[in-house]
């Protein structure tokens, strides 16, 4: 087998077979597949398209190129939740606990931050003394006894999709819907849960900026899980604006947390009643949306939710009481109100726009060392289809540096269109596939 | 400007303008962007063409990426010729003395065969003592004192172009019009003619199998030309069974020899008599077709065709005893008939087949570093059009070693296509774009 006839093939519309993907994900892996000839094919490939059998053997075989986790240790159902990101997503943070209180085993690898979108466990390190290096002995034990642990991507999960992703984000091959599904899929497969519920964002704060591109790729995703032998549910929800109104680590967790205390912001609150409800159904513990979210409306009401959050942040040494008091997480220096200097509907905020600023103020990583500051960020108080006075405060800009504030205050400001005409309201979740 | 944009701007079918072109060109060839991000423009070039104005500035770029030859020093005006290649494509043997002959002055950068088709300094190697080692000097001074030169490609000329040639032919990149026709040109720019005469091959045995490629290509090659303003003819030929009767280094001398005594084959009498007239006229010593084609008879009957050869070989430390007595070129040991096994009408004969049984022969090279064999070759004693019987002799093959003669007679007889119907005459010359 040679990989000019692989790069030929595809290039001439032709299906891959089994063995010729394995062929070029094995070589490419281990070196011996030039980064030349996979950078043709992926072109190849963003041209010709791949069939659905294609993608599903791409997916295994980057699956298949690393560790992968062997959660058997665990009892019950495991299911993961991937988000494909965006701004002031929190989601993790609520809805573990959340579902962890209903019984759902919850072993989740998380990231860190890049650019304008966070990490999960950026915001968490916000509770002092919070870690995510536990060993796999740990991270199981951890699951079995409180119902939640997080981890950092230690493990080498995939490692051939690293190298590709690398290789297609230098050489303009990375929007094309099956390498995208194949890339997501490749590591939550690895990751070893029983069912995925993939959380896919659609906006200007979305990778997928178009709802058709993010159903594409939803449903790409779906019939590689099922091909895989998992239960497979996406949910896609709104990200044109931000999730709810916290922007910032520390800000976000303060959001979360009081959610888990019944007083979260309508959007974010039906995300998490969505997700959780099919996470419910798809780990066995609920038959239908309405029993489930029943459910997770009662983890909220006696507390149990929050308390499970507690014992997760002081499982992995961070300070428990913060939960109960998060008026001693990181707090800025300063605080500056964003008044609308228009009167009418806010028709639309440039989502994207907005995690730039929280960017700007220190609260997100321009590159992989960047250093990030916990506790600044931003706090909407007018979301789309809000009507503002001239005066009234748009946002709450948190920062630790004038500069910079003044640098977010004029960005945001910028990032909020004003009409005379109420915005057509539109659903937050667009659908569910499965 | 960065090679990400100019990736992402060709992959969306975006014209390149010059200076993105001279940015990749530059900087590929000095090392500065990487091959992977090179053959994904590539492949995108392939799928998403290239204009005029782009084919035009890739060509220029290249030319001028490295040394480009100085013609001026040479009186009258340097008419090149370039073939796309073939087999049994001995015409620059034959051409060049009767052009010269002419008065046009023949200043020559050859190369040496590889795979299955011959290269001219190879075959001029069989003259004893013959050397292409030239330094400039000697070569502008040869051309000025007896009218031809041919030069190995020491130089280093379009650098730009060996580089980006060598990554295609690994990432499947290759057939693309404006791909191909850039690099042919880039190296005929650099090389310092005045006018360009292109001897574009169509058929079993070319690089372009279809015709309408080869014209495609020919309009092409053309169109540079123009733009970089200079006089460019195009000819396509048929290669679709060998040019000629002989396949072989020797063995082509000797058939250009023949031809130069007015003793050729009808076919490649035709192909120099149609790019003799076309290198004429661009050089100015012609202004009509028959005209050119009345000179060039006239440089065959008087001799002087043949005694410019003479002069060449010995301005290039060759025996020019041997232009007067082909029988001592170098000769094989044995000589093998085909002999058919069938009557009827030869309809085909696969001509790249042809080339490889001279390979197998010896008398090509596999590998850049591969010996060759001078002296074998196959003799075609019959052509498509022919009607034979049972026993006739189809080819004579001139080898040194039986095993491979065996090997080539069974190739060679599976070559031959014999029918009951007489096959349709196509024209040997297609057509003529310019």
């Amino acid at each position: 087998m040679r990989m000019y006839d692989i790069i030929m093939k595809k290039r001439n519309g032709e299906e891959l077979t089994k063995e010729e993907i394995r062929f070029f994900v094995e070589g490419y892996t281990n070196g011996e597949i030039p980064d030349y000839q996979v950078s043709a094919l992926m072109m190849a490939i963003y041209f010709q398209k791949m069939t659905e059998k294609e993608t599903y053997e791409l997916t295994m075989a980057m699956a298949e190129s690393g560790d992968r986790l062997d959660l058997s240790a665990i009892h019950g159902i495991k299911v993961d939740k991937h988000s494909t990101g965006g701004v002031g997503d929190k989601t993790s943070l609520a809805l573990t606990p959340m579902v962890a209180a209903c019984g759902i085993p919850v072993a989740k690898m998380s990231g860190r931050g890049l650019g304008h979108t966070g990490g999960t466990i950026d915001k968490l390190e916000s509770f002092p003394g919070f870690t995510t290096a536990l060993t796999t002995e740990q991270f199981i034990e951890n699951v079995n006894k409180i119902g939640i642990a997080i981890m950092g991507q230690t493990a080498d999960l995939a490692p051939a999709d690293k190298k590709l992703y690398a290789l297609r984000d230098v050489t303009a091959t990375v929007d094309n819907m099956s390498l995208i599904a194949s890339s997501i899929m490749s590591k939550k497969l690895a990751a070893g849960a029983d069912a995925i519920v993939l959380d896919v964002k659609t906006g200007s704060g979305a990778f997928m900026k178009k709802e058709e591109d993010a159903r594409a790729l939803a449903e790409e995703m779906v019939k590689i899980g099922k091909n895989a032998g998992r239960k497979t549910i996406a949910v896609i929800s709104d990200m044109d604006q931000p999730l709810g109104f916290a922007v910032g680590n520390a800000l976000e967790v303060k959001e979360a947390i009081e959610t888990l205390n019944g007083k979260g912001p309508e959007d974010f609150v039906e995300l998490c009643m969505t997700l959780g409800s099919r996470m419910l159904i798809a780990g066995g513990k609920a038959n239908t949306p309405e029993e489930a979210e029943e459910m997770l409306k009662n983890v909220i009401q006696d507390g149990s939710a929050l308390k499970k959050l507690a014992e997760f942040v002081e499982a992995q040494g961070g300070d428990e009481s913060f939960v109960y008091h998060p008026e001693r997480l990181p707090e800025t220096s300063s605080r500056r109100e964003l008044l609308s200097d228009k009167e009418g509907y806010i028709s639309r905020i440039v989502c994207d726009e907005v995690g730039i600023c929280s960017l700007i103020l220190g609260g997100g990583r321009e590159t992989k060392e960047s250093k990030i500051d916990l506790s600044v960020g931003i706090v909407l108080q007018k979301k789309v289809g809000d009507y503002v006075k001239k005066g009234d405060i748009l946002a709450v800009i948190h920062a630790n540096n004038e500069d910079k504030a003044e640098e977010a205050a004029c960005r945001l400001l910028k990032a909020y269109s004003i009409t005379d005409t109420k915005p057509e309201k539109l659903p937050f979740i667009k659908a569910i596939i499965q």
